[in-house]
């Protein structure tokens, strides 16, 4: 038995980041947002990544900016909240001992080179309010509201170093909004964790972004893998519908 | 701080899986083979994957032929066995069990309905011998020589759900050699965990391949992703290179 | 604030495997089992440890005769059948190539000594039928109705190396009935690893026995962690009645 | 075959935590501490186990005094910076949003009961200095000296839920001399999980210690798990003397 590439044909509107479910050839499985399961995680929504001031902003803020991420992260931290949702947080943060690594994969050199995410101590504040590793000031009324879950933070790309997924589970949350930073780095590594746990997430395809670099679109790379591997893509408008509707 | 795209405009030549160390505007952290800790490790060398009768050649032959995959991975073995380098295979089965799955992303629900690495059980070997499921036939010798590590089947795309890593650990390898099939499902999700677990790896760009449908190449997402979390990304020739350099 | 030790004494019969739960000066949550997200899940049920002509018959048999462990296990596979309740087990294989790992803690290296669990290859069944590494034969109606999920191996004593934990998920499932052999070893391992990855966990204490040796009595260790760890102990009586409840 | 009772009796003196090796019957692998890959790594150094003002000293603080487990974790800390040998501090918090799990275990109902490792929030420091959260006041200089790597919190009893595993292999430490409180819960989890990763592991007996209540003895339940499952259980007076040979 062999599939034909028309069978897998896949539907016009990827790049834009909505995707057309009708007419695509993959299957599409869907996600059913229910009540009492269901969370929003959002990755790294922190100044590096989404403030013009941000370290990255060189290559991320087109990206950022094309898919409107910073008001469609909002529309979900927002909505969550408005039909009780569970939020959850996992941030990215390097200590100094972290500096230390003996070895790193390329853009680790790179975020370490540049600073990234940098903070003094795990139990020190000093210089945190307002630095890059400080969530984005229009999300801290959300973030530190007493009910969203802040993780550990992930010191590589995905969840797999903090206690997210534990978090999640002694919750009873079996289904996952995912959205953030940057799409194909920790918002990726974080969907191919979720599944291998055996979560079903959806991925909004716009409250995400990612470096955009010549012969390189990180981006676009995401919305391949999103679409492969997830079980629902679906852009902020799609999705704030479905979680109101749940 | 910040970093200009200037400053990591990436080089040349990433779309023929050659990638030109010298002018990446990416860090290029290498990985230097050392005798004793390093190891190679293959995703999925099965038929459904790299014979023309495999179930998904209509999609993945296209790029199979055109990095030259199935020569490039023997070239990987038989250098690995000249140079007494261990190899580790990770492959992927399923079981009549699986399809009871309550949920599935995309491409779980095309592999089972595509009955993709289909086998009876895994107490039971009726059928396996030349299914989609078995090894290519060329690399049997390889991989039945009584050296080659079979770990168990990945279920997923990474060896979350496998002995992998455990036995990887158990050998002293904490340098990995990765390469196989396809790219941006299993292989990445093999480099992704793995770097996860601290092991330095290096991926070997036309020693894998990737769907390719109408606005999805997948082979060139994962390109995107392998040069930007692995430690090295070589093509074959140089991988064999430094293999019997070490 | 602090907790005297008479806070925290602990119930008469902890010995017997009779856990009482009303004078238990530990909180006793209890786990309501619930029809659609509770499983059994069974370690290790093979010859190697359950039958008089296993490896470890000479340290275990004695816990095992005094537990009635056989017929214990054999009451909640039964039950489960009869009332419908998936049923999971996780096997203990060895591989010739696991015989080659640099190194073992104490109990790897008696294994591996005695031969215990040893396969010809993952890909081979020569020699298994009726071997140490087989099921016991009572329990191959069970293990064998196709509705059964056997997962990949564990190599150490948890299910960190195999699929257990995303077979469950996959099927919905987040409360778990723990039974098998051994106590302290495999059994005590997957319920600390369960735990860790959220799952609420029943240990049932006569339907799993431990080694027995001079001032060594690994089966009242193993008690002491379950009732310490796991959400609650009870035996086999009290689990089939409850099974039949929900 | 089968393996005799006699064949793995088991040395005298495990009560006191003085393992004697060299009457063992059961198999003894023991480590070689070595340069560069080894490190130390403790388990929640902090008030609410080891300070008399601590919560739980009503239950632990026979073990802790009949160990002298203070003073042998201080010989531990002293030698690794005395010999530069990497340390690891595996803490336990728990923030306000992990008292709103859906369910715990018997020890977790505990623990967020008498609110042991209590902090306000992960990026808040208010009221931590000194308290049951923090470390002993005699470590301060050893943590604090800007070498030692603090990961962050395990949340259930093993480093599944942080970055341990992580930060040890990113320095390529794979043995491990482990210590701290408390012995059969986090100590043990510690243990168990690093097995599973792979790693050696020499657990030190009496710089740990346990719960002893009426019937349930947990340090000596660990002594037995400790003896099965690590390469090697030595006291810290044997410990030391081979960090200092290394």
């Amino acid at each position: 038995m062999k599939i034909s590439i028309k069978k897998v044909v896949f539907a016009i509107g990827l790049a834009t980041g909505v995707v057309s479910t009708s007419h695509a050839g993959l299957p599409d499985p869907g996600m059913v947002i229910s009540k009492g399961n269901t969370a929003v995680v959002i990755t790294d929504p922190q100044n590096d990544f989404l403030s013009p001031k941000g370290v990255t902003w060189g290559v991320v803020g087109k990206s950022v900016v094309a898919n409107n991420t910073v008001e469609n992260l909002d529309s979900l931290f927002k909505t969550a909240k408005a039909v009780d949702m569970p939020v959850f947080v996992s941030p990215h943060y390097y200590y100094p001992h972290d500096h230390e690594w003996q070895h790193e994969g390329a853009l680790e050199v790179l975020m370490h080179n540049i600073k990234m995410f940098d903070r003094e101590d795990a139990l020190s504040l000093k210089g945190f309010d307002g630095s890059g590793a400080d969530w984005l000031e229009q999300y801290k009324p959300y973030i530190n509201d007493g009910k969203t879950v802040v993780t550990s933070p992930h010191k590589m790309y995905g969840p797999d170093s903090n206690d997210l997924v534990l978090q999640l589970r002694k919750r009873g949350i079996d289904k996952v909004i995912l959205a953030g930073m940057s799409s194909n780095l920790c918002t990726e590594s974080h969907l191919r964790e979720l599944v291998e746990q055996g979560f079903e997430v959806q991925v909004v395809s716009d409250a995400t972004a990612g470096a955009i670099l010549p012969e390189m679109d990180a981006y676009q790379a995401s919305l391949i893998n999103f679409r492969m591997i997830a079980h629902a893509v679906r852009n902020t408008e799609q999705t704030v519908k479905q979680m109101k509707a749940h």
